[in-house]
């Protein structure tokens, strides 16, 4: 038995699959968010990440964090995950809370378990690739490593956190590895050309992999107070105060994101590039850079579409409606059984300014 | 009993209602057009030209042309319309056919009947003035004239065709006869702009009054065939024969307007300019022109409509869904429960590139 194929056994993936993803409004619902959506496939983004890893880490090694009430579609929708790999915390605050609940749990199923924490509404087109690196990581977070994945930047997206890659300390199965010299927050239209003509720099892809006694030992040193609350609930699982204890601690823990919480201020964190094809599907400007466009540069999704002077436009539909437009150009379109969405590519990222209008005049039922 | 007492008795309104309507598709269809919609009021715009006219034409003397299909949903929409007032065109043939065949009938009613033939799908938001320049056209039928109805331009159209006033010769209740000099095409712009400018040339409104002898006067002058065959059709009205013999001549007859093939030609046609806030809706982007604005210039009719950003915009719509906006500014959305159309104001007399796209498609089932 090779270290690598011992690793292997270890390996664990926690999705997290509690986020809202109102980014992706009007598709997606505060009751059925884009994780739980067939927005590019024609399988959800949580199968579609269940999928992509199961060759490396079998349904059986995969755990799914979610909140309450989207536990049973999950479950649905991943039908031979066991009820007890989905984990329900009681409210959002950050990924650090989230993964190190989460972590609790893997403990005790495996003392020796490597976690990848992954999201459940990531593309990524190149599934093999993306196991290999997964795989380098594992070798690296087997060693103590806080590994990162970082993706190498096509663009100066001002969407995106960054990792600035320090010195390289390692090769594995032909991935380099670097340290993490600075992880920055998003950047400037002229800090982020900056980092791309630097080549140093990649995008915080929010995929880690480390061992759970390393996060763990993380926590203590740099999150104290998480830790003790982390251990208050960790005295009180398998007992009848299980989940009192939860709820009254959680009631309590501070929002927190992993990357500030720990990745910032340890100094054991390294970063592997990443060329995958990856798109964390943020907002519906960014459907056209996964998806192929017809000859006018149009690309149409589930959409019946007439359109006469119409290019550079996104016409996604999850109705069978007829979408027809004239003189349109670098538009969405979404059409949904109840809203239409029309604004310029440029503007995809105001849908948050909807959100907040239809909060405003009390029209949640569109959320 | 005055003269003018004396004429009201005798004037009928002829209502042509048989126009497909497709410059307001999605919302007009083939199975359901425009006139026997409520584009602008609660009432369809059939059901508010019969009303309209009411005070000053009854229903007893107020004939609707149509065909076939519509003439249910007609009889439906105007239920004291005697069934013998709605007459059916065997197909469409233009308007010079649909007036002719209309005339025979309104000649057996009564030979004295004088003839307002108006379109079904127009807006006329002075209902009252409308009505007193019939009642001053009615006058001028009387005497043999051919009047046509001008509406004084506000702007520098190039949808619609001109009047030329010539002389002023003879004042009726206040309003001003002028002989017809010239009927002119839809123009240029530029051409548009002198006839503004020059203060003499007014919109061909489509709205006609004679007296039904002068009418067919006219059609033996200048369109000599076509009286052949409305002989031919009185000859049969009342017999057996009638039917067949309408089918038949009908198969026959040339499609032709009443303006070139009897307006154009006549030296008895006078034109009263008109100020009642006329619109023929020919397109979607007049919708704003009769309808008031919000703050922002967008109107909203029927439509569920959140906007960020959005001004100067038509948001039209027969569904209840919502209509969520970012960045719009002089468009046009129409929202149907099949289908939702995006173009820009200045494009809306591309619809007609959507038609025949749909019909190429063979997606007829949208038209």
């Amino acid at each position: 038995m090779t270290p690598k194929n011992d690793t292997s056994q270890h390996l664990f993936a926690l999705i997290l699959a509690g986020g809202m993803g109102t980014r992706l409004w009007p598709r997606s619902r505060r009751s059925l968010p884009k994780q739980l959506l067939n927005i590019v496939t024609a399988n959800t983004m949580l199968q579609d990440t269940c999928r992509r890893i199961e060759p490396l880490i079998p349904v059986a090694r995969t755990l799914v964090v979610t909140n309450r009430a989207y536990a049973p579609l999950v479950q649905a929708q991943v039908p031979d995950l066991a009820p007890s790999n989905v984990l329900i915390e009681p409210a959002g605050r950050g990924t650090a809370p989230c993964i190190g609940l989460s972590a609790l749990h893997l403990k005790r199923t495996d003392p020796e378990s490597i976690m990848a924490s992954l999201n459940s509404d990531h593309v990524i087109l190149d599934a093999a690739g993306f196991r290999s690196a997964l795989e380098a990581a594992a070798v690296m977070a087997e060693r103590g490593y806080l590994v990162t994945l970082g993706i190498q930047p096509d663009s100066p997206h001002t969407g995106y956190g960054y990792i600035q890659q320090g010195e390289q300390i390692e090769t594995i199965d032909g991935y380099p590895i670097f340290r993490v010299k600075r992880f920055k927050e998003k950047p400037s239209l002229d800090t982020a050309k900056q980092f791309l003509a630097g080549q140093d720099h990649l995008w915080n892809s929010g995929i880690f992999v480390w061992k759970v006694a390393a996060l763990m030992d993380a926590f203590r040193q740099y999150m104290p107070e998480f830790y003790g609350q982390l251990m208050n609930i960790d005295a009180a699982i398998g007992t009848e105060r299980e989940n009192q204890v939860l709820q009254e601690v959680w009631q309590q823990v501070e929002t927190m994101s992993v990357d500030i919480g720990v990745l910032e201020k340890a100094d054991n964190v390294v970063v592997i590039p990443l060329s995958v094809g990856w798109n964390d599907v943020g907002s519906w400007a960014q459907l056209p850079d996964i998806l192929p466009a017809d000859q006018d540069g149009n690309v149409t999704i589930g959409a019946n579409h007439v359109g006469i002077d119409t290019n550079n436009s996104l016409l996604y539909a999850s109705s069978d409606r007829l979408i027809a437009t004239i003189g349109l150009h670098d538009m969405i379109v979404v059409d949904t059984d109840d809203v239409v969405l029309i604004c310029p590519k440029s503007r995809a990222q105001d849908i948050k300014q909807i959100i907040a209008e239809l909060e405003r005049q009390n029209k949640e039922h569109y959320l």
